[in-house]
């Protein structure tokens, strides 16, 4: 496989450097470092550190497989819950921790960079969108209670995966995963 | 009024300044200028950094007014109301910003710090313990679904209202806590 440029291996880098430690503790010499590039080059690619943390917020986005909740074939709630797992899983599989980078940013730093706090805004409201999209459609289908507001009910679901994410990190237990799937779906959407 | 002590002066602006800035970026010299005093006086009083954000936690924990939670003179739901309000108006009246020091902490520093998820975990988990008292009386009255466990419940609320905090704080709207609101009032908990 040919090297991957420079400024791709700085993106990667980044969110993986700042996903781990968050903004501030991440330094642009620790993401060239990570990189395995020169600290000069950084200026090169990017204007500041927050132009590089938009573009890793992109990056992380993508990977959230949003597309998925859009996904007709799949049975509206079964859909929503596969979505939840496949976030869960991603925290087990590093021993619970790290988070979602567009909740940690949105903890640290969007009341002091309009730049990042609107990339963040960006991801919440495309990934509310969506899971309003999986809800009406579970509505339709009769497997989620009908009274609920679909974008009331994605942007509390959101809420409580958010802070969900900060409590099993802190508790360094999945039983608040547990909660979550419990409640969300033994009790919250069910008709 | 006589002038605080030193410590206690350093304690009020630890906590003003972690909870402005986070973790990372409140460096111990910004801490000792807020509060006026010399900086080299900050290692009499405290060991690091992390030993003065667990006494500002258990400072900003002892500020959530928990004891009201319990207070049987006032209807179980509307005492979980009012304690959100309360949580709520606050935000508010400093321009929705800064959210809840406890999940701040949780998103930033928890899997860098097992001192500071120590603080964290605590005061969560008496939060959701006093909620969880709420709900039960709630359930007794009549007034909250008795199929709800109430641990999950409270463990769920805590989680829906600190990724209402993130949610908020990145829309700079207070949208997010009607949202919250409605949700938790006119469905979750609703009989």
């Amino acid at each position: 496989m040919a090297r991957q440029s420079m400024r791709e291996e700085i993106v990667e880098a980044a969110l993986a450097q700042f996903h781990e430690r968050g903004f501030n503790a991440a330094a642009v010499k620790d993401i060239t470092d990570r990189a395995g590039v020169p600290k000069g080059s950084f200026y090169n690619h990017f204007e500041s550190k927050e132009a590089l943390a938009l573009v890793a917020l992109g990056r992380y986005g993508d990977g959230r497989r949003l597309g998925d909740l859009a996904d007709k074939s799949v049975e509206p709630v079964a859909r929503i819950r596969a979505h939840f797992e496949f976030l869960r899983d991603e925290q087990l599989e590093v021993g619970i921790a790290k988070g979602c980078l567009l909740g940690n940013f949105g903890a640290e730093i969007v009341d002091h960079s309009e730049t990042i706090r609107g990339g963040v805004r960006s991801g919440l409201a495309i990934w509310a969108e969506m899971l309003s999209g999986a809800l009406v459609d579970g509505q339709q289908a009769g497997s989620i209670r009908k009274d609920l507001d679909p974008d009331v009910t994605a942007r509390y679901l959101v809420s409580a995966w958010e802070g969900t994410l900060i409590q099993a990190r802190t508790f360094k237990s999945a039983d608040v995963f547990d909660s979550f799937f419990d409640l969300t779906f033994n009790s919250l959407l069910k008709p």
